[in-house]
C-alpha cells in the first residue's frame, strides 16, 4: 500500500457514500461497486447517490463505476467491503479475481450467515488472504453524521500496524480523526455485538423504560461485550474505549440507530415482520443476535441481554414478559 | 440499624422529594426538614411538594416535618443529606445535635466547597463520624423518573456492607432494584465528576458537535474519571457498573440532566451568570469542576475533559477554541 494504491467500494448504501466522501478528500480517483446499474446512471445524471446520502455532491468524473465486480477488483489495490452483512456471500459470489494480494478492509458490521464467521475471518477461510492484508473500519460513526461533516472518530484495525497507519491516512480530513488498533476480532465482534444492545435498548424504550434504566442496560451491555470478546479472542484491550464503548454509545443512544428503531417497533408490539418491512432497511442486530446466540453455544459466557433479544425475536417470547426477566439480572 | 430505625430527610428538592417517595414504600413515617416553613405548609395543603416533582402525592400524615434541623436530627438514626452541595455547610450550620451516632446517607452529588471534600471525608473530619457510618446513595436515578415509578436501579455504598444492605432494603420496592458497594470514594467522586462530563457534553452538543463525537467524549470521559478515582483512591472497581457507567450516561445523555442543559447554553454562546439565570436550578458541575481542578492539583491526573471545562466557564475562554483544543486530546 502506498500514495498510488488505487481505491475500490463494493457496497451502494449510506456507509459506502460516506466513506467514499471521506476517500475522495485524500486520493484522486476511486473506484466503486454498483450492484445495479441503473442506479450507476441515476448517480452519474444527479451526481450523487440516488438512494441514500443525496445531500452529498461527488465529482462523478473521478469515480469509476462499475456493475462488474471483478472489473472493480481488477483495478483496485484495497478494497474496502460495505454491504449489509446478509449480502456479503452473493456480493462476492460473481467474483473471480483473486483477493490474496490485495488489502481487504472490512466495513461491515455484522457476521457472515450460516457460517456465523466474522468477515476477516471469512476472507480468511475462503479466499486464502493474510491475516496482515485484512482491515477493519470501526466507528463510532454514523454515516449521516459525515455527510454533514460533523467530526467523527474512526479507528482503523491491522494486526499490521503500520499498514493500519497507512490506510487510516487515507480517511483522515478535516472532520474524521482515526487512530489504530491490532485487535481484528475484538472491533468487529465488538461491532456486531453493538447492534444486539442496539435492539435491546430500542425493545426496553418501546414498552416504555425510560433513561434511568437504558443507562443500566447500556453499563450491562459494555459489560457483556467484553465478557464475550474477551473470551472468543483474549488479548489486552480497552474496552472503554472509542471503537469498543463509543460504537456502542452512538449505536444505542442515537436517533439514526436502524437497530434501535427496529427494536422500539418491537418492543411497542409490532410483529418482527412488520418492523422489518416498515423500515426497508436491514437491521444487523436481526442477524448478529441469531449467529452470537449460535457461536456462543460453544463459549458459554454469560450474555442475559443477547438471549432476552434472541428469545424476543427468534423464539416469539412476549417482550414485555422477557425484558422484565431481564430486569432482574441487571445490577 | 434495625426494622424500628427512623429516618430523616435533609433538603426539599427533587432528588430528595424522590427519595421521600421511595422510603415511604418501606417505612410507616419520616422525618423531613425543609428549610422554608412556607413550603411546610403549603407542602400539607397540596399534600404535594410544592416546588419539585409535585406529581408524586403523598400522605403527608407520616411525615413529621420541621424547619428546625436539629429536631429531626433528633428523631431519626438515619439522616440522608439530599441538599445541593453549595448548601451543605450552612444547611448544618445550625447543627448542634450531635451526628456521631446516626447512620448518615449522602445524596448529594458534589463536593463541599471550599473544603474541597466529598461529603463522607467532610462529615469525618467535621463530625466525628466513623467511617463506617457513612453511606452513599447512587444512580443511575434522576428523579423525574422516580415520580413517574420507571424502574430504577440505585447503587448503595457503605464501607460496612451488612449496614449497605439494610439500608438498601428500605429502598427497594417494586419500581427501584438496589445494589450495594464498600466504594464510598468511588461512587461519590464518580457522582461529582459524571457532572463535569454532562456539562462537557452539553458544551459540545450547544457548538453543534454531533453523535459520532458524543460517544467519542463519554468514552474519554468514562476514561477520565477512572483515571482519576483509580489514582485518588486505588481500590479494585469496575468502572463500567452502573453506579459509575450507568451514573455518566445518564446524566449525559438525558433529557432530565440539568449540567448538560447548563453546558448546552454554554456552548451556544450564553454568559455562565445567564445560564444560571435562566435554569433556576444549581447546575453541581459548576462548582464540580473548580473543586475537581484543586484537588487534582496534587495528583497531576491527566484530564483534559475536566481542564477544558475549567477553562471555558472560570477562565472564560471561547468554548469553540477551548472545544476545538480537547478534539486533538481524545482518541
Amino acid at each position: 500500500m502506498d500514495e498510488t494504491s488505487t481505491v475500490g467500494i463494493i457496497g451502494s448504501g449510506s456507509w459506502a457514500t460516506a466513506i467514499a466522501k471521506m476517500l475522495l478528500n485524500n486520493v484522486p480517483t476511486i473506484n466503486w461497486y454498483f450492484r445495479n446499474p441503473i442506479h450507476i446512471t441515476e448517480f452519474k445524471k444527479k451526481k450523487h447517490n440516488p438512494n441514500y446520502l443525496s445531500s452529498v455532491m461527488f465529482e462523478t468524473e473521478n469515480i469509476f463505476f462499475s456493475d462488474d465486480i471483478n472489473e472493480i477488483v481488477k483495478r483496485s489495490d484495497i478494497i474496502i467491503l460495505a454491504v449489509p452483512s446478509a449480502f456479503i456471500k452473493s456480493a462476492l459470489s460473481d467474483l473471480t479475481e483473486p483477493l490474496k494480494d490485495k488489502f481487504i478492509v472490512s466495513a461491515i458490521k455484522g457476521l457472515v450467515p450460516e457460517e456465523n464467521l466474522i468477515i476477516g475471518q471469512y476472507l480468511h477461510k475462503f479466499y486464502d488472504l493474510p491475516t496482515e492484508s485484512i482491515g477493519v473500519i470501526s466507528g463510532p460513526c454514523h454515516a449521516e453524521e459525515v455527510a454533514l461533516e460533523r467530526l467523527s472518530y474512526l479507528t482503523i484495525a491491522c494486526q499490521n500496524i503500520k499498514l493500519a497507519r497507512k490506510f487510516a491516512s487515507i480517511l483522515d480530513c478535516s472532520y474524521i480523526m482515526t487512530s489504530v488498533t491490532d485487535d481484528i476480532y475484538g472491533t468487529e465482534y465488538a461491532a456486531v455485538l453493538k447492534n444486539i444492545m442496539a435492539v435491546a435498548s430500542g425493545i426496553c424504550h418501546g414498552l416504555g423504560y425510560g433513561d434511568n434504566f437504558q443507562a443500566v442496560l447500556i453499563s450491562n451491555g459494555i459489560q457483556e461485550i467484553k465478557r464475550f470478546v474477551d473470551t472468543v479472542h483474549p488479548i489486552t484491550r480497552d474496552i472503554k474505549s472509542s471503537a469498543y464503548l463509543g460504537d456502542l454509545l452512538v449505536t444505542a443512544y442515537s436517533q439514526f440507530s436502524r437497530n434501535r428503531m427496529f427494536g422500539t417497533m418491537v418492543g411497542k408490539g409490532y410483529s418482527v415482520k412488520y418492523a422489518q418491512m416498515e423500515m426497508l432497511m436491514i437491521a444487523e442486530g436481526y442477524y448478529a443476535v441469531k449467529s452470537i446466540k449460535e457461536i456462543n453455544d460453544k463459549y458459554k459466557v454469560n450474555m442475559p441481554i443477547t438471549e432476552a433479544v434472541y428469545n424476543i425475536i427468534y423464539e416469539k417470547i412476549s417482550p414485555a414478559i422477557e425484558i422484565h426477566l431481564l430486569t432482574e439480572h441487571l445490577r
